[in-house]
């Protein structure tokens, strides 16, 4: 039997209820594996009128799974409004979280998709974790440098190599070191999530056009360079760095499988632009599957029936499919 | 009688001969204004086997322009080798493009549209602008601060608020006089070269994020939120710092008439994922109207019949735009 997915709902308050139950709603036209939310159950109800079943066990989701959406249950304490976010409610986020991260891990379910949380609100109960993905990681026993968030749509992923860092620390942060990490565990997780056999990586320049060679900034030179030697050295097929600008027009995108860039901005742009509403975050490096919908709690549009389910869909897909991928190689 | 815009040809071993040509061909379906080429009339017959016609005066391109392309010839010295650029040959590009601006200057032309040229080249022969933008705004007798870039595609407008700098510089660079000033400079542009008659504009933030509050990099609260303040105080329809990543979905992107991002890629890369074909570079502040192809001098494909004139097209038609507006505005 296929094990179902966990999917945390993220904050009570925020969208991530709605655009769970909008999924399970669509899974035959998505032809969706069978997953199960987990979370406060009154949470859907607040926000949706389709029908809702409360299980005990993951092993019930997929009986249940044809009928209504399956949640499990976690802390009914507090009032839920939605857009309101408040301290159960963080609470609830996090035990969902720390819930459905074990069931995967545990294999009770066969990977992870987690819906949006508020860093605001969850730093107000004492979560101490930049974010869900290091938190996961922590979690599954991994490192946090090397679990990796990748950024996956349908006509392009990116891997930012500096994450939530101010741009003047990005010259000091990006190392060589860090460059070769990410790659590598880049390239382990298309093989193994993707399915991809032989992966081709590009790499962004820091600066202007790659810096001109050394005209518009060094970087390039000392720390890109000598990174991708090293990755072609282990027979990675790996090119740049590029100008950071011409690397995502359509043609340009088709000549490798995920591009490493320098900066947040850098890879979160083009794939915002070219996929706002369907694009996911994935972790890779990690035990388990982990996907995650590209978008926030979303607050100011909590409960009113708006929020697009497009990006949960497909954090659902991506999840089931590298689920199935590991599930073959074992 | 309407004027005639002039299009430098850029470097003659390079593609802008080429798709000057192409664009020429292609008039009537896209329904071009007149103009006619600066530069060398050899390296046009060298790429191209459709009727080219010498004029010694703008004044006559009006009268070939239906026949042939209409060619102000200069500086036939030399040999003319596709994609094999030579001394001779960095000479014609600089006579092209100081000929072509002084007829836009003194009113004998329109406007002016560049050629690619290559900087490298340009540099051995004793060049010392940044590019072509900072040569015509001096000729123009405009100070390089004030002559701001504009790339343009169909569906998007964005000024970089810094360009040719190394990452590490980029906070220190990045003044609130300087986003004033640019800010002024491309409201005044929207206004004069595309009719816009009350511009809205936007302001990404450095930071990942805009800085979360302050949370990453201080530059969104110390910089740019006081420059967005003084522009208000000007009655300037300006919103921001915002989620550079979040700006640029097709939603986002109806929000505002021009994006103004602090890095060089910031801007760059979502026009070029959206535009690489027809991006179109128009300098704003200058008392001449003035675009330019938003691509290089590829001079790997040059000769090969390869080169697309989407991009060409598109300065030419938008030079011709921005001409009448002004014309008509006088």
């Amino acid at each position: 039997m296929t094990l179902p997915l966990a999917v945390s709902m993220g904050d009570p308050a925020g969208i991530g209820p709605e655009v769970i139950a909008k999924a399970w709603a669509s899974r035959d036209a998505h032809r969706l594996p069978c997953f199960f939310a987990v979370g406060d159950v009154r949470a859907v109800g607040a926000v949706w009128s389709g029908p809702v079943e409360r299980i005990d066990d993951p092993a019930r989701a997929a009986a249940v799974f044809g009928r209504a959406l399956p949640v499990l249950s976690v802390a009914d304490g507090g009032s839920i409004v939605p857009g309101r976010p408040d301290t159960e409610g963080a609470d609830c986020t996090l035990q969902s979280l720390e819930l459905a991260a074990g069931l995967a891990r545990s294999g009770a379910a066969a990977g992870l998709v987690t819906g949006p949380v508020s860093k605001g609100e969850l730093y107000r109960i004492g979560f101490t974790y930049p974010g869900q993905t290091e938190f996961v990681a922590e979690r599954c026993g991994v490192a946090r440098e090397n679990a990796v968030m990748m950024l996956a749509g349908p006509t392009l992923r990116v891997v930012p190599l500096t994450i939530h860092e101010a741009i003047a620390d990005v010259p000091r942060l990006l190392t060589t070191e860090l460059v070769v990490a990410r790659a590598r565990a880049t390239v382990r997780g298309l093989m193994l999530d993707f399915g991809i056999a032989a992966p081709r990586l590009a790499v962004a320049g820091l600066n202007p056009h790659a810096g001109e060679g050394g005209a518009i900034g060094r970087e390039e030179i000392d720390v890109l360079a000598p990174a991708i030697a090293r990755l072609r050295g282990d027979g990675i097929d790996i090119v740049g760095p590029l100008a950071a600008d011409t690397m995502f027009h359509p043609r340009a995108r088709a000549r490798y499988d995920a591009a490493l860039c320098p900066t947040h901005d850098q890879a979160l742009i083009p794939i915002k632009t070219l996929h706002f509403d369907d694009g996911v975050n994935i972790t890779l490096g990690l035990p388990i599957v982990r996907t995650s919908p590209d978008h926030g709690t979303a607050f100011d549009i909590a409960g009113e029936d708006r929020a697009e389910p497009g990006a949960m869909i497909a954090a659902i897909a991506m999840a089931g499919q590298a689920a199935a991928r590991r599930a073959a190689a074992r």
